[in-house]
């Protein structure tokens, strides 16, 4: 029966299949050997069968809101750090330092941490969820800023707040000691906020990193493997690559502006620093990641790679996974090996 | 119709979920746009409605002799390369100079090349199609081996074979002057080399790289997921992770011999030289490849990950598309920054 149907399937699909297409039969596909006990717990209990749908921007921020309210607070039983609420530059922060403070290599150094949450959600909460372990495993003084989102604001706000911060900070570190990363929507605007500075006039920070995002829309083989191996439905065709008015904050925003997505223009992205990008097989974000990663070293940047097979979008957060521990450790590490360490002259 | 025929799979697979699998529903996934109209185009004519079934080895050796020897033919066409074929260790291989000799800083340097092909066929032709454009583009001279493969012969035929031509060029060039590549089972036969030669005390090599697989059985997302993306019948759960059985040349070899299958060791792979680990996200290797990375940077070894969206198994040897030239640069430039410069005392 089952092969009946994916036969009569996979008619159907070859009666319309465009140049270069492929219509892929039903299959079964086990959760990744590669991949922990853990992970594949997470996945039968959060993901697979867990695909809300949002009526609006109030409730798709009152889910992740408590969403990130639980992975802040798996984090912060998981590791040790202070966190204080800081304004700078005018900017909302929590400053999180690890427990007995920064390791005496990282005393001029510090981590900036721009939230995911395709700029609408995802700030303290979700910000510290994705500091925390990098401040404790890396021994270091992380960041994580309040910036402004969609709806209520838009294009530019963010990479304004982002700069302001900055700037602030260069007043007590060198540049080449400021280290930014950035999840999904955090991501992306890591790699805004690199070409915002370019355009600025601020001087380039040490190293960056895009976790689960690159510098571009998302496109390629992930935005559509990743909903279905995920158990949701399969993307619609119009949505990949994603259109940039599907989010609020870029409102009016223009694609081929490369403050608005570097990866359009190859001279901003040449000028980036060493750059670290983390994604996983099953993050509808991968796609757009190793391509970005593959413009970065064809252009001549140092650009470092690491993918985690079955891992899904923004695992990084997950603080029960050995996964996300492995990523955020190999994330401080990255910037351990790239940032510089002298004090302000 | 179709969308009936959805739910019905749907539920069908729902009743006999295993603990972590997800059953896809058939969708229609275009090419990455991401990749090359030339990889769009071999998608097209070349990939996604071929897909042989062979009666036994000698048709799988009369349909890979011929692709291979079309893809060689394409690599001499396309970069300027002598081959001279030469005995060395006694052992077959074929010398790939590029056109007027290798660059002043790789005049003591050598890469050897292992070609893939189940451990059953790929030597020569593709050896050479795997070889010529990392000799053009690095600059650098390859020596391909045509080491003994199955189902003739066994386990450790081609790792003693590898080891008789490594250690004769270890009279003309330092360790750490040569580097190791191959694709495939190439790819996998270089991870063997490597535990090897510590078994063996032969100097370890300056630098490594696996295209295109792994140090251990293939298994993970793509082992299920490339098959139905190249447009062929989803993979059998049975035969994922690979079985070693299945392949003539491991006949009584055991998959938890670290010589066999190196992965299985973290202290063999912690003895690993700087490795770079090439792929892309429609290779049945990807999974191995990256679970291969993780593991090396796990232990501390200096290990480089690259993959290509949309790219299949082995691409790197399709001379015409321009991911491959890509891969074949980045491969160069890898060794370029790893192996040693001096000669030989």
């Amino acid at each position: 029966m089952k092969r009946l149907l994916s036969a009569l399937l996979l008619l159907a699909g070859a009666a319309s299949a465009q140049e270069g297409e492929v219509t892929l039969p039903s299959t079964t596909v086990p959760f990744s050997s590669y991949a922990s006990p853990a992970a594949r717990h997470y996945f039968e209990t959060d993901l697979r069968d867990v695909h809300p749908n949002f009526s609006g921007i109030a409730e798709a921020r009152a889910y992740y809101d408590k969403w990130n309210a639980e992975q802040a607070e798996r984090a912060r039983q998981s590791y040790a750090v202070e966190i204080h609420p800081e304004i700078i530059g005018g900017v909302q922060t929590d400053v999180i330092i690890p427990k007995g403070g920064p390791a005496p290599r990282n005393k001029n150094r510090v981590l900036i941490n721009l939230h995911g949450g395709a700029f609408a959600w995802g700030a303290r909460d979700g910000g510290q969820a994705e500091s925390i372990p990098v401040a404790a495993l890396g021994v270091i003084e992380v960041i994580t800023v309040d910036y402004r989102e969609g709806p209520e604001n838009h294009f530019p706000a963010a990479s304004e707040d982002v700069a302001a911060v900055y700037a602030d900070l260069l007043q007590r570190y060198r540049p080449e000691n400021i280290g930014i990363f950035g999840c999904s929507a955090g991501g992306i605007l890591t790699a805004e906020s690199v070409a915002w500075f370019q355009k600025h006039n601020l001087p380039r920070p040490g190293a960056i990193a895009m976790l689960c995002s690159g510098a571009k829309l998302f496109s390629g083989d992930s935005a559509f493997l990743a909903p279905i191996l995920n158990g949701g439905p399969p993307a619609k065709p119009e949505d990949v690559p994603t259109k940039l008015a599907s989010i609020p904050y870029f409102t009016g925003a223009d694609a081929g502006d490369p403050l608005v997505l570097p990866g359009v223009s190859d001279a901003v992205m040449a000028q980036f620093p060493p750059t670290a990008i983390l994604t996983g097989s099953r993050d509808f974000a991968m796609s757009a990641a190793l391509d970005t990663a593959n413009q970065l070293n064809r252009l001549g940047v140092e650009a470092e790679l690491h993918v985690w097979d079955g891992m899904s979008h923004a695992f990084m957060m997950l603080s029960q996974l050995p996964e996300a521990r492995e990523a955020n450790y190999t994330l401080a590490r990255f910037f351990d090996r790239h940032l510089g360490m002298k004090p302000k002259g």
